[in-house]
């Protein structure tokens, strides 16, 4: 049976190197890749059965939390983490001119976010001009020899590799889930899951890591993201370290946790590697 | 004398909205806006005595965190927080054309993504176009029949509101602050701090929240953003609700939470109010 794989398109984007590489270690049967327009959709066909598995950015080593996909995760309550993947993000700046002659640098605006100070001090006259994705900035320099685009030098075909790596941080790399709506895993070495508390009071959140804590549980991880209705009422997504002591304790998280929360979605346990 | 103020430019942006009535409520003297740009510019034109104010966006009820901003606090230490001011964000769609003819809209992708639903109802079939600012989308779109910008009503000079508001959440707001390199305040409602863990081990920060509950402190809003050094290591963004009763605590804060941190950036107490 094909499995049909959502992916943050168009073709030669990170996001699909992550998930031909998750697709391999997650051992898929036929897998098609198939990107979509924007990270939004990406999970919602996921979750309108357009696909049976999808792969999403989570969180970068620079940049942070990738908020659309933490939103996305939150409005479905059925897709569950299957495995994660740490990919190292090496930008290169690509042409079909000299650097001598670049006014204009294309990109997604996290790239040229990754990159800002290679560009302030080599090409400090450019301008930079933001684009849907690194894909689509090297798509749109072709032919011009003023114009460069950031991206994968996976994807350059015949632009010329102006400079490689130019990221400012050298260990730039970016996390990403393969997401599915079989049933959860139960076994991994992580864990995640998202919820909302009952009381917007400020201790409440402190109630709820002292009582994942209790439960011998590690979070390796929180962030914060809005419930969108009021400045100051929060959705918390963690990220718990499992072994083979605390896998028992997971199972009570949810039943635990109720008591103080709203809504909870549990993503499951899963296992997470990473590429050289 | 004067106080010249630093905000995200160009002109007829929210931001620069902000920077006017933050002025007027800490009662500047002389206040003269300078446009910059870029959010990172802002803050190291107040850190380089560039300029005595500088006015930057916090937190967006729909978006979250502005990390940029966060990210820049982080790499200075002698900025303060002296008020902070929540300003109502409501988006226009605007052309020199008629809504049935627009194909592309322009706009911030933060804009964008606060009207995606907006948009994804209206006019299905339109390109998204990601530019710098609301305020460079309008300049862009001006005289254009098939171009729509979105942004700020009050920026629209000569072209047509072709609907308004047209935010899909209709609370949105994003929290201003004024930030400055004068001493810190000893009085307001809220205050604000950032710190890096000594240890990474997963139990720390659970250790740093707990202290700071001891000391009787409410806190309202935790965010994480990557140190950049690897993958699995924060920094946390932390806001405290301050009344008579615990001022003196807040005082202690930073010698109580010391033996923890790495590093610790007191931003001060200040008052924070809201713009019908």
């Amino acid at each position: 049976m094909l499995t049909r794989v959502a992916y943050l398109g168009p073709k030669g984007t990170y996001a699909e190197q992550a998930a031909k590489a998750l697709a391999e270690l997650e051992k898929l049967d036929s897998p098609v890749f198939s990107p979509c327009k924007g990270l939004r959709s990406v999970v919602d066909n996921l979750a309108n059965n357009l696909c049976e598995a999808a792969v999403v950015p989570i969180e970068n080593s620079v940049e942070g939390g990738v908020t659309t996909t933490l939103d996305s995760l939150w409005r479905h309550e059925n897709l569950f983490i299957h495995r994660a993947l740490v990919l190292p993000i090496k930008h290169s700046l690509m042409s079909s001119g000299s650097i001598s002659k670049i006014s204009e640098v294309l990109s997604h605006p996290q790239a040229i976010a990754q990159c800002s100070q290679w560009l302030n001090d080599n090409i400090p006259n450019a301008v930079h001009l933001p684009t849907n994705s690194t894909a689509e900035a090297i798509r749109m320099v072709r032919g011009s020899l003023f114009r460069a685009a950031i991206g994968s030098k996976d994807a350059s075909e015949d632009l010329n590799i102006l400079a490689y790596p130019i990221n400012d941080i050298e260990g730039n790399c970016t996390r990403f889930v393969l997401l599915s709506k079989n049933n959860i895993k139960v076994d991994g070495n992580k864990a995640s899951m998202a919820f909302s508390l009952k009381s917007n009071s400020p201790g409440a959140l402190l109630k709820a890591l002292n009582c994942i804590a209790n439960l011998g549980l590690n979070m390796s991880r929180i962030e914060s993201r809005p419930s969108k209705r009021e400045l100051g009422e929060y959705v918390f997504f963690i990220d718990l370290d499992l072994n083979n002591n605390n896998k028992k304790d997971f199972e009570n998280i949810t039943k635990e946790l109720s008591p103080l929360c709203n809504q909870i979605i549990n993503f499951g346990c899963y296992f997470g590697s990473e590429v050289d």
